[in-house]
């Protein structure tokens, strides 16, 4: 194999990716619910949410699976998937109560809570396309808030 | 509704997920071609991997749909989806090429290369499961790197 010299791997995630096919109805969950800053939408195909350091792009899956997307000429690579996903958002240790208050004030069941025995905690729940959703401070994986 | 007034959204995702049937094959992927820090796995049904500032969980489905784990005596919610998933890593200008290169080298197909009109590029390939993985620069969502 050709050595590559400069090389380094990528060190943060960018997009992450949930799939719904109700979007107005998630719309709902991750804009009312949860806070989340709307920033692109296209109804039937995609709500796009921008956090302090990356993107989390909702996706109905049955058109990104089909659809021919080119933009400058270039194609969209197709996916999509079926099934429930999962995705953790980071929250600080004095965030945790109002997060579970603010569920509990949507009417949102509390699925699970976890206090983690090497540390931090995550309380989980459903978006309503069934995606099982956990907000958890950063210390059940970092040293610390990273 | 009752209000929640020291209710502040979450600002990072923690966890971003993607699925695979054969994670060794996948494994190879994100460790020797991309050079993710592997942090921990258990065969069959986990490889995890640790970020700057997130994690990349790689599930085997079929075991996180069905199996019940307790975690001090709480279940960790079941999820697990089938399809080619989405996800994009972050990286610099200058990285691109080298991680084109890289990419190459390894014999890995790039899928499709994007330059946006917005600003920033893409780079896409398949991980050995199928799922659509991106390395973008940030500029194409943020003003300047996050």
């Amino acid at each position: 194999m050709k050595e590559i010299p400069d090389y380094r791997p990528p060190m943060q995630i960018l997009e992450s990716v949930l799939y719904c096919d109700d979007l107005d109805q998630c719309g709902i969950f991750y804009e009312q619910v949860i806070g989340l800053n709307l920033v692109s939408c296209q109804p039937g195909r995609h709500r796009f949410y921008r956090l302090r350091r990356g993107m989390l792009l909702l996706f109905r899956a049955e058109v990104t699976q089909t659809e021919t997307v080119l933009v400058a000429g270039q194609a969209i690579p197709k996916h999509g998937m079926q099934g429930n996903g999962h995705l953790a958002f980071a929250i600080e240790p004095e965030q945790y109560k109002s997060m579970a208050d603010r569920l509990v004030a949507f009417q949102i069941s509390i699925e699970s809570e976890i206090v983690w025995p090497s540390g931090g905690k995550s309380l989980y729940c459903r978006d309503p396309a069934g995606n099982s959703i956990e907000f958890a401070t950063p210390q059940i994986w970092f040293d610390g808030v990273p």
